[in-house]
């Protein structure tokens, strides 16, 4: 069974992680925190899962490439300096970096860009999220990720091509804008929808998450799937074996 | 079989009634446009609807009540003294006036404020509507004809609490917002959406347009329900037989 | 603060009502479950919860009379003879009776009768339920209890113009049905849609559910309130104070 | 501008072409019905869309072939010889036959066939379609079209894993199963939603149509796509440029 070490173990992901590692009858290695050592917890464990600070990203990915052990890192606010790091030690093990580790929304990222590269520009993009009435911006990371992946499909910039927050006299929809839109309330979760808007036909792909453990599920999936693979840089679409 | 005068007959709406007239097996009677006399449509007619302008309301009501036919009034554009003037009217003759004939939208507005009214504050209202890429303006009048319908189930101010086009830091929520949002694209004659987002559950009231047709059938079917009535002064939700 | 004693404390749904009851900052009085004796437990509490069984209602009614306190059951399986010990326990204390502790489905239910009164007879009705892969029947018992709405709204028996499972040579769909359709998988923890379809309009009432929580958070919010009535019989739409 | 000739003419998708046709500011070349010369109309045509019947097949692709002009065939009910006639042809011209024009659909499809390739089996497929009142049967032939897609994406055969109708007791869900259901009201002119159903979260992948005319808008886009492609036999997905 595939011992999992997670870095990054005292908050309420790496709570989530225990869980998802404890349901899915894999091993939890071990977690360490800010000052912990990760050389320990690397050998110990057959990968890692990172969800700490970008400060300690080096040492990390050190511990990790001296113990020869793949590590999924899902550390948010990383600089250019931190993926260098991050091609350098994937160089000797398998890294798996991501911004999003929901299986879910990693499809429809990529459903998204397929559709709005099949689709010609007459058919307008409009990408509506819901979250709690906590959530304290808009639209949400994941909403811009999906605006990313369309704008991708349509080889243009989403900068010069996003609309967010429509409100008054807007006049009519300028050809090639992609529009968000943010709703507010209850206990959401995350409900995504990115919708094509043709002539009299409209295609709607959208994504739900019941709770916030998704991410976590998917992190360990992830890391499972990452322990198959030879050294090398991936994302969580190779984790489903979607086109790059 | 019910004869039906035209107030507005040269115009969009104009020609979406007589559509609707025939594909209801009733009569039209006629109808007339600016500078026309609406005194021998009214005496033609069993009923009249008027889709004009408010600079000719007055001489409509006029011929309607002389007549002594019933008229359905979805002008736009009324002013108070409009409105003293179907008052006026109302006491010879029925007559119903209405920003919206659609008898979805107006079931929709009346659950709408019984839900608002029913549930509690800790439950978050949310209303998105999507209409085609033309539309100039956002929110949708329907949309804020919800809202209104929300705010008065509430027993509180709309423009207090009303909060669209969401963008950017926001910060959490305030209890009791109203929230909008628009989308826009294709050729979506009108989808509405209400949702009440509360504590792990979520109720949510739609009204989608297939096309703008409903508008004119609709007013058909208030024209028909009037005929029946006495006296009086009417709105959508009657031809329904909803709760004032 | 108001104490609430549990009949029934050692199932999935007693220990979901202790989470309700300490989430709501109110005081579990203690729980009984089968040969318990409820005495105690009623004079020690300001009001009950009763989600045992059949048998126990007898009992659990007398102690709850004897101590003249308010008490909410949820049990399933009641016939006739507990209606009757229902009935006459009202005359004493205040007692609350359902088989659906869901605010938000208990709302949707009273909307739905709404529109089906309404709407004319032309606006066909269609139920789409969705639940978790291990959900044993279908239609949802919840779904059944928005058709009964539905079919009282019209003033017609469910029995005779439910259509279930549509599939194969079904003919043109006969006037006056009310169709249900059961979707199954994942873990949804329950997703209800009434759509009323009419001419080129629909109108969409649902609810959806997070997570199962909401049954034991509704029953304590109809015990908080069911302390503020007098003796006498009520249902869930009298919390959410709708028109029998 | 393109010049394109109908066989099949006089039927409701003849007159739908004919519009879609002028909308698209093409020439209308002709069009013939039951008995009619497909000779002249090939040769005064730049490319033919044929939705007439299997029994006219042969001749019109003989009058394509001769005249060197590329065919599209929206017909139904082809057997195994009328396939053979058609790779035959696509020797000499470009043939695109499809049993569905709506770009929209066949988009959908190709999604639908990559989610269910990319998700594993732990995601339950459920496919649900909604159409007016006077459909026949059920499932929908478009809804049978994703499931054979979902299948396809999943390396299995749809007749031994599909579940159509599901009602009464039906036990928990078998892992593999594809299930449908039918909802009917209204002019609803076709919605198909499919949802992949995991673990605490959920894709959705949806198509509306707002109205029929979009099966004669795609054919027409196809034939103009047609126009620039070498003899050959294509697919609607070629169209959109998706991988086969």
């Amino acid at each position: 069974m595939t011992r999992i070490g997670i870095i990054g173990s005292a908050g309420r992901m790496g709570h989530a992680l225990v869980a998802a590692i404890a349901a899915a009858d894999l091993v939890h290695a071990g977690g360490i925190d800010k000052g912990g050592d990760p050389t320990a917890l690397a050998v110990a464990s057959d990968v890692l899962i990172d969800f700490s600070s970008p400060h300690a990203l080096e040492a990390t990915l050190d511990a990790a490439a001296t113990a020869g052990k793949p590590i999924v890192v899902g550390t948010t606010g990383l600089e250019e300096r931190h993926h260098f790091l991050l091609d350098d030690a994937s160089k000797d093990i398998a890294v798996l970096q991501t911004g999003n580790t929901s299986l879910g929304v990693t499809l429809l990222a990529a459903l998204v860009r397929q559709a709005a590269a099949s689709l010609g520009p007459d058919w307008d993009i409009e990408i509506v999220e819901t979250h709690h009435r906590m959530k304290l911006d808009a639209p949400s990371g994941t909403a811009l990720l999906l605006g990313q992946a369309a704008a991708n499909g349509r080889e243009l910039a989403l900068d010069s091509h996003k609309v967010s927050g429509r409100d008054g006299i807007t006049g009519a929809r300028t050809a090639g804008d992609i529009g968000f839109a943010a709703l507010r309330g209850g206990t959401v979760a995350g409900d995504h929808n990115v919708h094509f808007l043709g002539e009299q036909e409209r295609i709607s792909l959208s994504h739900l998450a019941e709770d916030r453990s998704i991410f976590a599920r998917g992190a360990v999936k992830a890391a499972v799937w990452l322990c198959r693979q030879r050294a090398g840089r991936y994302g969580m679409e190779d984790v489903l074996g979607l086109p790059a």
